[in-house]
């Protein structure tokens, strides 16, 4: 007799990925204890063996909790038992900026780079679902800034991989119920505080109401297609503009003939090299620099944020730094 | 003084749209008596009329609900009083295809284009508002197939024009109440029986609630880029494809070397032209096919909807339609 379908779908999903690693490779889990990373850290630990390959756990215990260093030490014993080595607690401060999510993040990330490198692994699992996927094209969709925005998480980026990404939240559920694994769920997931825990609790199932069964599966698929797309795009805008530079200038009757989705790529990335911060440049005002190519009856100087000018003169557009001028 | 804000907003969107067309030519209005068509009729006779232009209205009657007949009736009359000439109700025989909103929307089209015809208009002017928008880019995410499906509609296709696409729903109701115009809320809006409303009156407030304000100029802006980016897509696949067929076929190692956005849209297009019909083909089934390229090792062939049949054979991929086995 087989495994429990949703131990099976959790081993699949990690076999397949360390088909792409080498054996006596060291595969780190990034574990929570929540029902995702437990899930993949017990299939990693099965598979890993088989692959003659070597799997250890890391948990990060961010200090934000009462209770939560009892909690890591707790995990890290029950890492073990699944014949993870080496198995570690990680105690991190969080800081402030980019408001509480984004601080924990790269509190978290920063830890786990820092094992990966100590250790010497070739890769570390991040238990990131289908879900999480969903939830994160949805959080890219309320920046309605295209289609990089709605690219969700990569399944690999630098040393990470993210083995789980077609897996649903409810079969790493089941997997660590058929297999008698304990799970803790973070409050933080369901607190009302976080727009994620939104996202999660309201605003999908009311997508899921409106619109049927099968939406997160949806958004998931999404997101890897406009991965696609972004990264044609991208190699595209690289290449275009290295064709309509010119004299330290962009030329404009070479740009009128690029399709908009092109141009505005190639408009954005030179506002970005002169100087204006990608997070503070929007969709309108890429609008506003484009109708100097497009919309053109004389109109002055552009400005963006960061400083940056940008004029036409003598059919080129040309972008100045502050320091620049 | 000027008119109200929301009465010079609707005036300057049709405006922008009356500029691309020319003196002496007909506008016709589509109107179903609700504040965004209201509010566009009268936007349309006022500028109509300073542009040297003429502006009628044509309301469609599709013989669903009791009373309707006189409320068309009823309608043409008061868009005569915005001095629009000619105006007139069209009934429509609804048929079932394709469930009740598409069947109710080709009829109103088919009788729209009648019209269109009929008075050798230049342009039909529809009342979808940015709230519109918003709804059928949410509509689109659901189908979870790509940029074309998240596009949304189009400012101008064939000879219809949608002047208020960046006008919020709110702003037409605020220009009929400050121009003192009757409005008429189709209860079809309001039921849950169909999709769109769903998506009204539930999933985005319930996105706006988890995302904060502005969800809906963030899914109407969306959708203008992914317009653009499926343009330019579409673009580079029309060229790729032409390079990459060869003697009836698809050369397996130059499809290998596109973008994988561009190398599923030449297959899926392919697929289509052997007779898969495009309702029917998913991404699950590009996935398949595009295996015989990035990771063949002998498999056999490949069966569409449709009875379409793919399988590589030196170097190539060949689509063979049913009647061609």
């Amino acid at each position: 007799m087989g495994p429990h379908p949703a131990v099976a779908a959790t081993r699949v999903a990690v076999r397949e990925v360390l088909r792409t690693l080498h054996p006596g490779d060291l595969v780190l889990v990034a574990c929570s204890g929540g029902a995702d990373s437990m899930a993949l850290a017990a299939a990693t630990a099965f598979e890993a063996s088989r692959a003659g390959m070597r799997a250890g756990a890391i948990t990060v215990d961010h200090g934000l909790q009462p209770g939560s260093t009892g909690r890591a030490v707790d995990l890290v014993g029950r890492l073990r038992e699944f014949g993870l080595d080496p198995v570690e607690a990680l105690g991190v401060r969080v800081g402030r900026r980019g408001g509480p999510e984004a601080a924990a993040r790269n509190a978290r990330y920063e830890a786990l780079d820092l094992a990966f490198a100590r250790h010497r692994a070739a890769a570390v699992f991040l238990g990131h679902t289908l879900d999480d996927q969903a939830e994160t094209v949805l959080l890219g969709l309320a920046r309605g800034s295209g289609a990089r925005s709605l690219a969700g998480m990569p399944a690999v980026i630098g040393h990470y991989r993210r083995p789980l990404l077609n897996v649903a939240r409810d079969t790493t559920r089941a997997a660590c119920v058929a297999q008698n694994i304990a799970t803790w769920d973070d409050p933080h997931n369901a607190d009302p505080a976080f727009t994620r825990a939104r996202v999660r609790h309201d605003a999908l199932p009311a997508l899921e109401k409106a619109l049927g069964p099968g939406i997160s599966e949806s958004l998931a698929r999404t997101a890897r297609l406009f991965r696609d797309d972004a990264d044609a795009l991208d190699a595209w805008a690289d290449r275009a503009a290295a064709e309509v530079t010119k004299d330290g200038g962009l030329e404009v009757a070479a740009l009128a003939e690029l399709p908009a989705a092109v141009r505005r790529r190639i408009l954005r990335r030179t506002a970005v090299t002169a100087g204006s911060p990608p997070g503070d440049l929007y969709a309108r005002h890429i609008d506003t620099v484009e109708r100097l190519v497009t919309a053109w009856h004389g109109q002055g100087p552009i400005n963006l944020p960061g400083g940056v000018e940008i004029r036409r003169r003598c059919g080129k557009l040309l972008f100045h730094r502050p320091s620049q001028l």
